[in-house]
């Protein structure tokens, strides 16, 4: 994390001095999740209106994230902040995520949810900000820029980037679904990111809303990892979303309000929905 | 700026307190570029690497935007600060962006250029860090998960949004020119704001790159405002990107790095430039 105050300019490059890299973002991610056993990403999505009376000040907002992530260190294989809720607060937030990923240390994997699509240097200083400042070991991406938007964050192997591709929103079909000559704007954003996958660090984020659509997908990219968001508190669509999207590349399972608002928001309730998520998924093997 | 440190909840839904709506973003634009005469918006996405060996902390940052600003404040209508740029720095680079915002201060109208593309609750949390927390008059937005990415942003009627829709980047056609039943996905997106734009406040981000496709989308919305980067130092693409985009309704010229790094980086030379920029703009009329 917060490797210096000024980063020195080869670190836009992605590239790396003095240190060789050792496995791509995908085989580290498959061996860490072979490793714990888990699935799980724990989406860390804290906002005070979830935390009710709980909640007065900044400094509940932080213990609150120091709860969820002590209480599931050993059975989340991966935690993904969400941006937005920490910007929310300027410079104070920013300060709360970089907390936030020393806390969360070297147990688990982080995924910036940061959904970031721009281009060209733009998108090299969110790569900048997001890997070598916050230190997250991947980050999501929007394609709607095309491979602009997508390979400024590709370029060291051993970081990721999961490419929006189909969403599990209401809305989501209003642009994904188009069709044109029998192939859907999400096929043909799987497509061009398998193609860009050259560094083996490269995946999809698929709602969990429709497994016929998370089988299509897998289709068009049968290796490649998915991050699966949009599971409810039951277990119907996590079996379907499981079972269709973990066969030849890994279902990663994203659970973030079920998980971290669970029952009277105690360390003992959080853990439990926790643990139910990773052995119902255990079962499924 | 910076309202309180934490922000109250009604905040979220962009509701005002105490505080009669005036007037909505489109019309306080079109007003704003009448009454200064001025269509340019100087980027703000300055990085060291472009200011070569006149940097070398993160004061000599701040120190050239002061500079850009001073030298610009009669002739820029619009400030866009480029997010990126900032959160490369952490929490640091935040600070330097609400002493942006405060040197800005209100001579000029702001767009917080984020791109920023996610639904729902995560979608409120960045409007609230955008619109409440920096208090930008206006911001960018990523279409790709369809309405639900835009509506959170435009319930505010004097807040605006730009949604991206025809980029200038050389990837822009990968996803955007995806034609089906003879329409493009760029022109899907142009009906799609035109619809949502029930409070006055919706515009395009459109790429200064093809005069066809800025007139192309001028036929779909005839009047939503549209923000044209892309121009180069050049006249040529100024010229027919401007009259094709400034005719029911406003286009609103980007320039970054033409300005912001202009000749030996003096204040004098940066002013030459936008001046230069500005009076072209006036004899297209």
């Amino acid at each position: 994390m917060l490797k210096t105050s000024i980063i020195p300019s080869f670190c836009l490059d992605g590239k790396r001095v003095n240190c060789v890299p050792v496995k791509s973002f995908n085989t580290r991610l498959k061996e860490h999740i072979h490793s714990t056993g888990s699935h799980l990403c724990v989406g860390l999505d804290i906002n005070p209106e979830a935390l009710k009376m709980n909640y007065s000040t900044l400094d509940d907002l932080k213990s609150h994230t120091r709860k969820v992530i002590d209480a599931t260190a050993d059975l989340a294989a991966v935690y993904k902040p969400n941006m937005a809720f920490f910007e929310r607060w300027g410079s104070e937030g920013v300060k709360w995520l970089e907390e936030t990923m020393e806390w969360i240390g070297d147990s688990a994997l982080t995924i910036g949810d940061a959904k970031r699509g721009d281009i060209g240097n733009t998108a090299r200083q969110y790569a900048a900000s997001l890997f070598n400042y916050f230190g997250f070991d991947a980050v999501t991406v929007n394609p709607y820029m095309g491979r602009d938007a997508i390979e400024p964050f590709t370029q060291d192997s051993e970081k990721g980037v999961f490419v929006l591709c189909r969403t599990s929103n209401a809305s989501a079909g209003d642009f994904q679904d188009i069709n044109s000559n029998g192939e859907t704007l999400f096929e043909s954003v799987a497509k061009l990111v398998k193609k860009l996958n050259s560094n083996d660090n490269l995946g999809l984020v698929v709602g969990g809303t429709s497994a016929t659509e998370i089988s299509q997908i897998r289709k068009v990219v049968k290796d490649l990892p998915f991050l699966i968001p949009g599971i409810g508190a039951q277990g119907g669509d996590l079996e379907s979303s499981f079972k269709s999207g973990n066969t030849d590349g890994i279902a990663l399972i994203n659970v973030s309000r079920g998980i971290i608002f669970a029952g009277d928001l105690s360390a003992k309730a959080i853990r439990k929905e926790a643990k139910r998520y990773v052995e119902i998924m255990q079962s499924f093997k």
